[in-house]
Order: structure tokens, then C-alpha cells, then sequence
């Protein structure tokens, strides 16, 4: 029943790649239309999902849960800003004249259909569907349980302004229940792209469970390197925002390496700051003999993300030796170097495989809306595809268009006549 | 043990990652003075192994298994272009400024460390080195047993030569024996992407057993459409050339769909066309009965790969039709329209969903070499990542890297004082 469920989607997956950017920004006016017409409708089911699950819910999870007519307001403002964007579908990325009359195109094109599975946060539904149509996806969206009344609100809302406009809603699946994140992994024929939101635990057991190719990060241990070179106030600085500004986000530094030639200074300093920061610290034995009463790192201790108000401090013989470190115990998620010898950073940058690094700034900045992409799809610390920061690119692929008229490959293979020109020509 | 030896692999690559794009010519150029100094031993050790073993293999992977001069010759004049292309690393592929002072860089990189599995020519090898060593990668390769000898005598050579001039080697393993592939395979960690080359069978098998991103395609039906305002004789010469001028590569055309509005014209001159150049035909109904002597193509016969002069024939009942049979049997490898209603193409262009489509030429002209790659890597027909013919970048990621001067999130979050500017900067 999943599978044909999943099957209508892939066909309106087809449909949506043929509708052209105006069609879909139809779309994008008609659900926000529908949201803001059922929107009494949307947060009283969002009421009675909040009384239920209030027992069960911490604070920040309830929180997450409550829609409130400023949300709602900030996700048509956020569906509102894709139908005025650029259309990213039908871009030609590199175009080449392989004879004359046969010209050859690289062409942005959506990847099918994807599937977000998320907790908590109903207007996450929105942003989904919003960037679906954006990037003429078909999408499947798994909610929690607890969100569910508001997520049928929504759901409806949605498929009746379509329909009321004649346009399809098939490109869309909303499924509910735990059991149905294991079903959904398994047709891998149907999906092209998974994306977890929530823990680290929660992306790395669909990580492990999936045939499907995983947008995520299941740990964000990120560092910041303190070369001997780096200027003080700017170090201080740095770590402090790179730990507490927000120290559950994965991009907060979760170790502070030392160069040695420098420790003697920059580790009772960086400690006396954190502390006044509120920072419980942890230390290497040349840190803790430096600083009384920082408590000992163990021995496995240097891959732990504390996400917390809660670090590691190492004294490291030098930029070699903090690279190793990094590329050892990090999570290839983000690392940082201050240092104002630019021979330094510039090595650091090229040695360190992650897919940010920074030179001189906090490590908090490794985010799309940082970035500039605008939406955040997410943050992959995987290599293929979509790295780092994630924006709607992240949803697409690409075709090659190759327009001729008549050309055939035996008239450039030997004695054929025919030479390739292999001419670039602008996009 | 295999654990081990990729450790040192992926330290070799670390190494890789550093050097600057002078130091890996200079290794290419090692490499193909090895060769050149090393010719005979070669030559006779690829004797020697095609004497062991003639009797077990077809004539035609006997020649593949076969090195000369001239092949030799050919590989060395690999490496020199290697040596003398551009280098793909450290490109700029985006640069914005997020603020003054804050510029952001989107800078390919290696991916790490590729695996190529591959079977009788030996020469492959020389080809596998030099990608590495211009894209910044290490590699692992796996050749097949019958030419063990001339793979031992060429890794030899490489790594004399890179040893007289003190470079490493560190960074390319030679493995060998069956049980070496599923060994290979559990190491996802040290390994970044798989390549296969041989038969879909054996492609299937490595899609199956690996968590490792596999780069390749399982099989090859790609498609011709002739549809009602098709050219009649430049879709003879296409039909024809995407069948029979190489009928085992996965390029080749397995079925031509032919427009019903045409069929009674087209169908028997396709056919006659297709006889003379000895393609054996299987037909649909309606195939079968506008041509007498046409074989029927059982119900599950859409989807074979025929590889060889045999092909199959379907009446369609226009373009819609057309299109949901081929993203229905079809691999998404390439699939190509004859028409010159230029709506007609364009909308057939949108809606195949495969990695090469093509108007009005040959399926035959999807091929790295003829899109002007210089080498290549693979076709895919996944969609993540790298898609269709595949050259060098497909070895390559990319990182952001941030150069700052002290900047930290706090300024930027409300209340700050700061805000991105976001300017596009030219790269």
C-alpha cells in the first residue's frame, strides 16, 4: 500500500519535472493561499496536539511543538519568497559545441523524489513542500507523532487550495507511524534522497538502515586551532562565540587545540574566559597542569560533542600535529584556525578534510542562512553529491541535452570524415 | 592486514591532498618515465601471463589481456597529457563576500580515496594512476587475475621511479584475488567511491554488497523515438548507427519506438534498413504485423539489454506514450528523439528522466571522450553526485573555506549591530 502510494508520487514527481516555473509558482500562491485560510483550523489542531502531548514533551520539544500565528506568518512569508525566486530548474551548466549543428548541454534538473523524516515542528511541513515545488520534487514527509493533528490540518489545507485551482497534489505524501521510516527505506527504486532531522542518533540509525542516499550529519564535533601567530583578543573572542552563542547547534566548537609555543599564555587566558562564560572545561594533561582544577579529558574522550556549555583544550606541538587531530577525532563537519601568519592558515585550510574551513571566524557560521543560500536543506558531512551547508542545489542533478540533426558516431570514428570541435561556448 | 595497508593509503592521500598541483606532474612525469624504462620487463610479464591463460579466455577479453608497444605507447601518452592538463584542485567554483573582511570560497578538493575494480586490460592501471595523481586522490585498485603479472611488473615500476626521485607511493594500492572485493568493500570509512568496470552482473554485484558509493551502471537500454515529424532518412542513419556501430557498448539503442501516425511508412523501412545491416528484430504486435518474419517480443522483453545485432521495435501512440515507456523500461542511461517538431523534442527532453537525452543524433555520442572529457572516469546512472559520462570531477568534492579577520555569530544575531551583505564576487 506504501509502495502505490509511493508510485502516485513518482508520477507526479514526472508531472512537476515537465511543469515549467510558472506552474510552480502557482502552486507555491495556492498552498500559501490555503494556509492562510485555514489557518484557525491549523492551530486549533495544533492546540489539541500540544494539550496531548504535553505530558510527555520536554519543555523545548513543547515549544517546538506550539504553532502561533507569528510562525505561521513566517512560513508564508517563507513560501511567499520562493515563488519570488530565481527558478533553479532548466539552468544550462556548461554548454559545448562538439561539431557544427550539435551542441551539447549540461541542465539542471530535479532529482525525483526525496523524503524528509522530522520531529516536532509542524511548520517544517511547509518549508518541505515549499522547496518540493521550488525544485520540482516529489516529496515524502514523515512527521511526529505528537505534531500529527496539525500535520493533517496542514495536509488538507493544502490539497484542497490545489485542487480548487485544478491543479495535481499526487507529488506529495504525508505518511505517520514509526514503523513506516523502515518501510520507506526500503524502496530505494522510488526515493532518491533521504534527509533526517533530529539527533545524532536518530540520522545515524537511518544512516545504517538505508539503501537510499542520506542527506545529514549524525555529529557535529567541530575545532578551533590557536596558532602561536593568532592575535589574542580575536582568539578570546572566537572561541567564546564559537562555544556558547548557541552551543547545541553541531557547528559549536567542541575542542580548542593550543599550539604549545603559546600555551603558556593562551590556555590560562582562553580558560578564565570560558569560565566566565559559564564553561565547564576539560584538558589535556599539559592544560590541566597549566590550569588548576580543569578536569582531565579520558583517553576517548576527543570525539565526545559535549552541545552543551561544556569543551575540550589540548596543547598541540603544531599545526602538523592539530591537523591530525582534527582529521582524527572531528567529524569533517567544521574546523577553524586563528592565526595571523597566513602561510599557517593557508596550509591548515588545504590539510584539513572538512567540508568547512575557517580561518579567523567562529565556526558558527557554517550555516546556508550564513552562507547566503537562503532555505537550508542541511548540513552533509558525507563527500559525494552535497557537502557543508546545504541549499536547494541539494535537490537537484543535472541532465545532458545533446541536439543534433542527423549526426552519427560512425562518421568520426576512423576514415568517417568528421573531426569534434569541442568549442565552449557560453552558458 | 587489508585494514592496515588502506590506513597508509589514506595517509598517502592526506599527503596527496597537501601537495601542490607542481609536485603531482612531477609524480605523473616519474610515473611515465618508469614505464618507458620498464617496457620490457612489462611486455614479458604480460607474455607470460597471456600464455597461462589463453585457454580460459574468449578471444575477444584475449586481446583486451594482450599490452604492445603501441599500447604502452598509448598509456605513456596518457600520462604526458595528464602531466600537461590543467589541475582540477583548488578551483574557485563560488566566492561570496558575507561581509567586509568575511569572503567565503566554495574550492574543489580530492575526494579522498577511489577503488576501481576492473578485469583484463592491464593498462587500465597506468590510466587509474594518472587520475589520481592530477585529481589529488588515492586509489586502490583491483585487476583481475589473469593479469597479475603485468600489473605486479608495472607497480613495480611506479614505484621504483617515484622512489628514485624520493616521492611516496603511499598513495596507491595494488590488491589482488576475488575475495579481495568484498574485503575492500566493508572498509567505508578509508574508502570513498567505488568504480567498477565489467559486466552488469558483476556492477549489480558491487551496487549490492557495499555501503561505499558506487559509481557505474548495471545496465544500458537506452532508447530511440522516431516520432511522426521525424526526418525519414536521417532516422534510418541514427537508427542504424546507434545499433550497429558498436552494438555491445552500453550506449547502443535496445528499442525503437516508432510514432503511430508513422508507423505504416516507417516501421518497414526501419526494418528493411536494420535487416540489410544483419539486426535481428523483435517486434510488438503491431510491429509484427506491418513486417512478416518479425520474432515477438515476450511480455518482460522491454527491459533487455541486447548488446549484440538484435534489437526491438515498438509501435507508441505519440510522445506521452513514448516517454512513460522509456522512464518505465529503460536504465536512465540515454535516450534520444528523432523529430524535427522542435515542441515536440523539447518537451520529450523534459520529461525523460534519464542522465543523456538527445534529439536528432546517435545514443552512440554519449561517451566522455566524444563530450569532450578527455578521460573518463564512468557513465552513472544514479542521479547524486556525478551523472552520465563522468571525467575527472567526478573524483573531486568540493569544501568552503571562510577567511575572516576576528568575526564571531553574536555580531550578527539580533541586537549585533552587523548584517551580511551577501555580494556575489567574481571567482
Amino acid at each position: 500500500m506504501l509502495r502505490e502510494a509511493l508510485e502516485r508520487v513518482a508520477s507526479g514527481a514526472a508531472a512537476l519535472r515537465g511543469a515549467d516555473a510558472g506552474v510552480r509558482s502557482s502552486m507555491l500562491e495556492a498552498l500559501a493561499a490555503g494556509i492562510l485560510a485555514q489557518r484557525h483550523e491549523i492551530l486549533e489542531a495544533n492546540s489539541a496536539d500540544c494539550v496531548e502531548h504535553a505530558a510527555a514533551l520536554s519543555p523545548s520539544l513543547a515549544e517546538r511543538l506550539k504553532l502561533s500565528d507569528e510562525k505561521l506568518d513566517v512560513a508564508i512569508r517563507g513560501l511567499n519568497e520562493l515563488t519570488a525566486a530565481q527558478d533553479p530548474l532548466g539552468t544550462v551548466l556548461a554548454r559545448t559545441e562538439l561539431d557544427h549543428g550539435l551542441i551539447l548541454e549540461k541542465v539542471s534538473v530535479p532529482l525525483g523524489v526525496f523524503a524528509v523524516i522530522f520531529e516536532s515542528r509542524p511548520d517544517v511541513f511547509l518549508q518541505v513542500l515549499g522547496l518540493a515545488l521550488r525544485s520540482g520534487n516529489g516529496v515524502v514527509l514523515k512527521g511526529g507523532r505528537e505534531a500529527s493533528g496539525a500535520l493533517r490540518a496542514m495536509e488538507h489545507a493544502a490539497r484542497k487550495w490545489l485542487a480548487r485551482r485544478d491543479m495535481s497534489s499526487e507529488w506529495f505524501l504525508l505518511v505517520e507511524g514509526r514503523e513506516a521510516v523502515s518501510d520507506l527505506l526500503q524502496h530505494d527504486d522510488l526515493i532518491d534522497l533521504v534527509i533526517p532531522r533530529g539527533s545524532n542518533e536518530f540520522v545515524r540509525s537511518i544512516q545504517a538502515g538505508s539503501r537510499i542516499p542520506v542527506l545529514g550529519h549524525a555529529a557535529g564535533v567541530c575545532h578551533l586551532y590557536v596558532h602561536s601567530s593568532a592575535d589574542r583578543s580575536k582568539a578570546v573572542r572566537i572561541v567564546v562565540d564559537a562555544k556558547t552563542q548557541y552551543p547545541a547547534a553541531c557547528n559549536a566548537v567542541e575542542t580548542v587545540l593550543v599550539d604549545a609555543r603559546a600555551a603558556a599564555e593562551v590556555v590560562p587566558m582562553l580558560c578564565r574566559e570560558l569560565e566566565l562564560a559559564g564553561v565547564r572545561l576539560h584538558g589535556c594533561d599539559a592544560v590541566c597542569s597549566l590550569v588548576p582544577g580543569v578536569d582531565l579529558v579520558p583517553a576517548e574522550g576527543w570525539s565526545r560533542e559535549y552541545g552543551a556549555l561544556e569543551m575540550a583544550m589540548k596543547v598541540v606541538s603544531g599545526m602538523p600535529d592539530a591537523v591530525a587531530h582534527i582529521n582524527r577525532y572531528g567529524s569533517h563537519h567544521t574546523d577553524a584556525i586563528v592565526a595571523e601568519d597566513a602561510d599557517v592558515s593557508e596550509a591548515f585550510i588545504g590539510l584539513v578534510d572538512s567540508a568547512c574551513v575557517f580561518a579567523n571566524c567562529s565556526t558558527r557560521f557554517a550555516d546556508g542562512y550564513r552562507f547566503g543560500f537562503g532555505a537550508e536543506i542541511g548540513i552533509g558531512t558525507g563527500k559525494l553529491h552535497a557537502r557543508g551547508p546545504v541549499g536547494i542545489e541539494g535537490l537537484l542533478t543535472y541532465k545532458y541535452v545533446l541536439r543534433g540533426s542527423g549526426q552519427v558516431v560512425s562518421s568520426y570514428a576512423a576514415g568517417g570524415g568528421s573531426q569534434f570541435a569541442f568549442r565552449r561556448l557560453p552558458t
